[in-house]
């Protein structure tokens, strides 16, 4: 089989490599295919070179097809198509009060361990989860960043009606926009590249540029001082930092999607001014991914819209070195097969 | 009667003035004792020289007897011990989504329009909350700082047995601290005053200096990872901002209860990698002052320790002097009928 290696210094590998079976409790995995992510990108930019143990196989935003079982696993079979939540949380303490998700001895599979850009994957049985026989495996690779999204809106307690501005109209800000609209909120999206605008118009989303409108002006003319009950901060500039107190309302929620590796100034005159709470939110749970894996295989939400560009996995270094020079692209998919 | 007058430039007058009687739907009421805040202390610096309209009484920390009511006041009468609660929300509108105690045009009575510092005051009946007749009127006139205590722990959604770390011990740090623990919480006070280290072990507090020792080292250690379930942030400096979102364990709760008139770098990422959600805390509302009063007239609360010192209106001047030059003080109240 082939599988790829991030090596350090912007540079990735494709090498023949023999297929493993499973372990006891693991599942093998034919990969169909993967997305490439921010955190790949930074990866691949040497930000992360500390934390991963080169040469590693990355990628996460992962689907594909049950091949064979380990010793163990009952509850899947081989032919199943799943996909993986990519997080090992075997080292969970009680001091991590249940939230398994973001346990402190928290493995990121894909990161801590390797990933899914090779074609075939051995997993843990447990990180799986099945996926309707009819699926477009395509678009269940956009399952791991939609839960992503699935639960950003659930920790902001967004409710039917309720206004919801998104900071920020990269793939991630786009897919807490759909799931947003889809919860029943009115939705503006943010945004000032020109490319990500026109999508997100055609998306059918409310939009605003702050580099033409005066935002602060936008939000209280828009809702009659209302200003926005929730605000996606997506963007993970200073810009929007600042932006996210002033347009929220009295008692308004803002979702911190975006990582922001340096403490920022935030204008806690306005938090507490309008008593606004600020959340922190990161990756999923075992709801967001069974939420995900509901909209992309039983509505019609316009996920293929988000997908840029299907390339195949031997083609990984040209596809890293072109969504450095691309910033109007979306979601890059490698066909894992190819 | 005698009034006193803040008139700009760290000086106060004190006068004598005519009693005027209540107008419709106010109440006029004999000013018993009237507590110094923060903000008291922020007018007489000069700070919010633009917002108050000198010469002008401030005060609103107080407790009082009914005189006379005016017309169309029906629900009380002359001789009850009263609060008023300083909140003038005629002004709220539906963009306020029902929160009257932070509306936009919030009218904060003792700043915005003549307050307690005077021996007689006529205020609008809707602000008064009725004490039980045995009430102690010196202990009253904290039911105004014990109110915001009640509504940061309110709105923190502190917990039986969690465990709550208190960043500044200071009137409204020990007020927290002493609601807090009144939950059912286990409540740790850090400050790095002595006296006011000696105060909070002597009300049962534990507490910890963060100049002699690691704040989050402590943290850790006596909670066995798990860190604080909810931090309260009082003390207004850049070393409390940044312990805040250390000291936070899993999806712990942070409210800012200290005002920051500068945006202040805040450290997203730990509130990312922990879910930390952030909670900005102003003022309160009814039930606050519901709860707050309660606590004065029905426990046995040591509310009696906070007070440093009980001193004549009339020596205003002085009083507010003394407390510019004396960091270790809790709070001082005036005897408005001396």
């Amino acid at each position: 089989m082939i599988a790829t290696f991030y090596e350090g210094n912007r540079s990735f590998s494709v090498k023949e490599k023999p297929i493993v079976p499973p372990g006891s409790d693991e599942v093998q995995i034919k990969v169909s295919f993967c997305g490439v992510c921010g955190t790949d990108v930074h990866i691949y930019h040497g930000v992360m070179d500390k934390r991963v143990k080169m040469p590693i196989t990355i990628g996460h935003e992962m689907s594909g097809v049950i091949v064979q079982v380990g010793k163990g696993v009952n509850d899947f079979q081989a032919g199943e198509k799943v996909v993986v939540r990519p997080l090992d949380n075997r080292g969970e303490k009680p001091s991590d009060k249940g939230h398994s998700h973001i346990c402190k001895d928290l493995k990121f599979i894909g990161i801590d361990s390797p990933g899914a850009m090779q074609q075939y994957w051995n997993v843990p049985a447990f990180t799986l989860h099945r996926l309707p026989a009819a699926t477009d495996l395509k678009l269940a690779a956009l399952v791991e960043p939609l839960a992503v999204a699935c639960h950003d809106v659930r920790l902001a307690g967004l409710k039917k009606d309720e206004f919801a501005m998104v900071l920020g109209g990269g793939p991630i800000g786009m897919l807490v926009a759909l799931v947003a609209r889809n919860e029943g909120a009115r939705v503006v999206i943010s945004e000032v590249n020109p490319v990500r605008l026109a999508l997100a118009k055609n998306l059918g989303f409310e939009v605003v540029n702050p580099s033409e409108v005066d935002l602060l002006q936008f939000a209280e003319e828009t809702t009659n001082g209302r200003l926005a009950d929730v605000v996606f901060e997506v963007a993970g500039v200073q810009t929007t930092i600042d932006q996210m107190t002033q347009i929220a309302g009295i008692r308004s929620r803002i979702v911190v999607v975006a990582i922001h590796s340096q403490p920022r100034p935030v204008n806690l005159f306005q938090m507490f001014w309008k008593e606004l709470q600020v959340i922190g939110a990161r990756v999923y749970e075992k709801e967001d991914y069974e939420t995900a894996i509901q909209l992309i295989t039983n509505t019609n939400l316009p996920f293929e819209s988000l997908i840029t560009k299907v390339q195949a996995l031997s083609d990984i270094q040209q596809v890293f070195e072109q969504i450095e020079k691309n910033p109007d692209g979306m979601k890059i998919i490698l066909d894992c097969q190819k």
